[in-house]
C-alpha cells in the first residue's frame, strides 16, 4: 500500500515571536508533530503561514492525503482562496485534523457550517479525556482514559453541529467538561478535531497526544479522491408525465454553482 | 404570542427574464409563497436579489425570524458579506427554509459545510414526496405520501452531512431516490432543506408544498437569538494543578476568530 | 388543548425497607416528584413494582401519555411482558422518561438496544450537568450549568446508542464525565433519560431537576398514538417488469411478526 | 492476520417446504450465501433453526465474529434465550448482517428498539439501490446504483432508530422508496442491514449482492471482544463534598441489571 501523504500546517508564530514557547517546541509544533507521529508508512510534509501561498500550493493540496492543522492568533490571516481550495479537497476526500485553537480557524468552521465558539481558561489545569469510542481506530492504544498535566481549558457550549461522533469527552480540573475528540463526514472526507495542545504546555511530546494524531492519519486516510460534480442525469426509467407545454428555463450549472 | 417575521427571499430573475415563467409566476415565487402560507400568527416580508443590499439590510435581517430562500441561476451574484451574516443570524437562532435549487445557494453551503451535489434532470417527470417523519411538527396535516405530478428530479447522492435528519425521500418517475426534505441544527438555528420548486412547475400553488413550508415556518422559530460568544471562563473548581513556570501567550479571541 | 396524562412509575423498595431512604422520600420517590411537577396541565398517577400488574394494567398504560420510570435494584422483577406492553406504547406514541438507575430498566435497555453500562461509585460527590443544548424545550429555564452538591457518580463509557442527542454533560468532583440528559426517538415515540436522582440524596426536591423533568414531559407528549404496521401495500405505479414464472411463497405476515 | 470466523443463519423453512423455492436455492439461502462469498480470509459456518439450539451453541457463538441472519415465517420460534445470548455477543463486538425479511427478527428489533415495521409487495418488481455512501467500506466495488429485475418491495416508513447511517436507498418500480441499507452501532459491535433477498428470487447470486454482504462481513469484523462491565469506581480526584450523614443503600449491581 502507498505510503500516506501527510502536510502539517502550523501557523508558526508563537514559537517565533515568544521565547518560552520557543524553548518548547523550537522547531515549532509541526515539527514536534512530524517527529512524534514519523513512522514508515507516512511521507510528512510541513508548510507555515509565512511561506508563499501559506505552503499551500495547488501542488501541495493536490498531493495531500491527510492534512493537520494548527492555527491560533492568526486565522484571519490566512487566504480565503486558499480555504476554499482546502476544502473543497476535503469534499473530494482528503482527511482533516484540526488540533486545538484550530476550532476556530477558517478552514474548521468551514466544514462545520457552525460558530466553533466555546469557554477557555489558560490555568494550566489538568485535563483527563474519557475514551468514549473505545472500538475506533483513533482509540487503538488508549486506554480507558489518559490524562494532561497541564492544559487549556475548553469547555461547552461547544458549538458544532450534532452529527460530530464522540470519541473523547474531557474533564477540566476547574469545573469543565469539552467534546475533545469528535469526528465529521464531510463530502467523501473525513475530519477530526482533537482538543489538545496548547502552544504553552508540551503537549505535543505526550505519547497518548502522539498516538491519538498517528491513529488519526490511518483513519482519515481518502478512500479515494473524487470531484464533486452535479451532473444532468439522463432517465432510467420512461417517462410518461411529461406535460407537453412544459416551460424549460435552460439553465445549467457547473457543481461550483456557476451557470454553463 | 408574538407574530412570526417572515422574510421571503427570491432570486427573481427567471419569472422577469421569461415570459413563461413569468405566467406561472406573475408576483415571482416569493409573492406565490406569500400568498400561499398567509395566515395570522405570520408577518411576511419579501426581498429580491436585485433590490439594494439583495433587500436584506442589517435591520431586515436583524427583524428576521425564519427566512425562506430561494435562487438558481445567480448564486454567484449574492455578496458574500451578506450571506455571512445570515449565516451569522442563523447561528444565533433565526429559522432557515431553503427551497429547491436553493441547495447550491452560498447560504446553504455555508451552514452544510458540504458541496450540496446531486444529480438533476428536467424533464417534467411525476415527484413522490415519501412522509418518513409523520410526528415531525413539519409533516402535520401531510399523509403516507404526496405527488407532484410534473417536478425537476433531484437525485442521489445528494451531498449533505450525516446530521440531516429525513422528513420526506422523494421518488422520481425516471427512476432516481432522493432526500427531498431534510432538516439541521446550526448555532441556535434550524434549517431545513426542501426539495420542490422548479420554476418552470406551479408546484408553489400545490397545497401539500405550502403546508410544509407553513409548518416548517413555525418549526423554525427561534426559540431566542443569542449571540456566539467564546468567553474566558473562571474556574468553578480550585485548580491545584497548576505549573508555577508555566507561560502564558496572552493571546485573547473574541467570537468571530479575531484578537482581543 | 387537553391534560397531559403523565404515569409515574417507581420500584418503591428502597423507601419501604430502609428507614434512612424513607426519611429523605417518606412518599416515595414517586410521590416527590409528582408534587413537584404538579401544575394545571398535568394528571398525574403513581403507581409501583408491588401493586398488581406493577400498576400497569392496559387500561393504564393506554390512557398515559408521558411514562417517568425509576428502578434500581429490582429490575429483574418488573414482568417481561409487561416491558413488551410499555415498549410497544413508546413505539405508538408514549413519551417515556428514565430516570437515574432506570439506565439498568428492562424498559430503557428495550428501547436502546445496548447494555446500558456504566461506571457508578456512591461517594456523594458534587455533580454539575452542563447545558449542552439551550435552545431545547427540555432546557429552557435552565442557565449554563447547575450543581448537585451530592450525587452518586455516573462515567463514561456509557453504553447508548449514537442517536443520543445531548441535553446535558455532567463532570465529577471525583473525576469522571457523564452524558446525564440525552434524548431518543424511538417509533412515534420521544424517549428522555436524566442522570440525576439517586435514593439516597434529596435531588428530587432540587428546583433544576424538577424544571428538567416537567420541561421533558411536555416535550415527550404525544403528537398522536397510532398503532405500528407492515401493510401489504398496492403498487402506486404500473409494474412492467413482472416475471411470469415467479413464485409467491405466500406468506404474509402481522406486524408483531406472526404469520397471517 | 486471522481468519474471519462467519456464521450465516438461515431459517431455513420455505426451500424444504416450497418446491419452486427450492429449485431456486437448493442448498439453502444460506448455502448460496456461503458459495457466494467464500474467500481465503473467511471461515464460513452454517446454522439454521431446526438444528438443537438452532445451530447456535455457546460455542458457536463465541468463536463467531460476524453474524449473517436471514429469517422470515417463523421468526416466533426461534428461542429467547438464544436471542439474548447473540444480542449480548454483538453488543460484545461480534458484528451482525441482517438481510431482507429478517427486519423482522427478534434480533433485529432488539439491537434496533423500533418496531421495524415496513410496507411490503410481493409483486417481483424491479429495484434500484441507489448508493449514498460511494467512500463506505460496504459500498467499495459497487457503482452509483445497481438493479435487481426482480425483488420483494419493501417501503417506506420503515421504522428504525435516526442513528442508521444511510448505505442504501431504494427505489422501486411500483413507487415506494426505502433505506435498503443502513448501519448502526450497538455496543462494541457493528450492525448492517440488508434489504435485498426475498427467498423466491435469485438475488443472492447477484454478483452486487455478494459483493455487498462480503463487503460487510470485512467492515463488521470485532477490533475486539469485552465484556460489558459496570464496574463501582474509584474516584480519581480527592472529593471534599462528602456528606457525613450520607445514607449508602448498598445495591451493588451486575452488568444484567442482577444484584450482587
Amino acid at each position: 500500500m502507498a505510503k500516506i501523504n501527510v502536510t502539517i500546517w502550523n501557523e508558526f508564530r508563537h514559537e517565533k515571536e515568544h521565547e518560552g514557547i520557543r524553548k518548547i517546541y523550537p522547531e515549532g509544533i509541526h515539527g514536534a508533530i512530524a517527529k512524534g507521529i514519523a513512522a514508515d508508512d507516512l511521507n510528512i510534509r510541513l508548510a507555515s503561514l509565512d511561506e508563499p501561498e501559506h505552503g499551500l500550493t495547488d501542488e501541495v493540496i493536490n498531493s495531500t492525503d491527510v492534512m493537520i492543522w494548527w492555527g491560533h492568533c492568526a486565522h484571519s490571516e490566512v487566504r480565503d482562496d486558499i480555504v476554499a481550495k482546502v476544502h473543497k479537497r476535503v469534499l473530494e476526500g482528503m482527511g482533516l485534523i484540526v488540533l486545538h485553537s484550530g476550532h476556530f480557524s477558517k478552514i474548521f468552521r468551514a466544514v462545520t457550517g457552525t460558530s466553533c465558539s466555546l469557554k477557555w481558561r489558560e490555568a494550566g489545569e489538568k485535563e483527563r479525556l474519557w475514551n468514549i469510542a473505545p472500538f475506533h481506530p483513533i482509540t487503538q492504544g488508549i486506554g480507558e482514559y489518559f490524562e494532561l498535566e497541564h492544559e487549556e481549558m475548553y469547555g461547552e457550549r461547544f458549538d458544532i453541529p450534532q452529527d460530530g461522533q464522540l470519541i473523547f469527552v474531557s474533564w477540566f480540573e476547574g469545573g469543565n467538561v469539552f467534546r475533545s475528540g469528535v469526528t465529521f463526514e464531510r463530502g467523501y472526507g473525513k475530519v477530526f478535531y482533537f482538543q489538545p495542545g496548547h502552544e504553552s504546555y508540551p503537549n505535543f511530546y505526550n505519547e497518548n497526544v502522539l498516538k491519538v494524531i498517528g491513529n488519526a492519519v490511518r483513519w482519515a486516510r481518502p478512500v479515494f479522491f473524487r470531484e464533486m460534480s452535479a451532473p444532468c442525469y439522463p432517465a432510467l426509467e420512461e417517462i410518461r408525465s411529461v406535460d407537453p407545454n412544459a416551460i424549460k428555463a435552460g439553465v445549467m450549472q457547473n457543481a461550483d454553482g456557476s451557470n454553463k
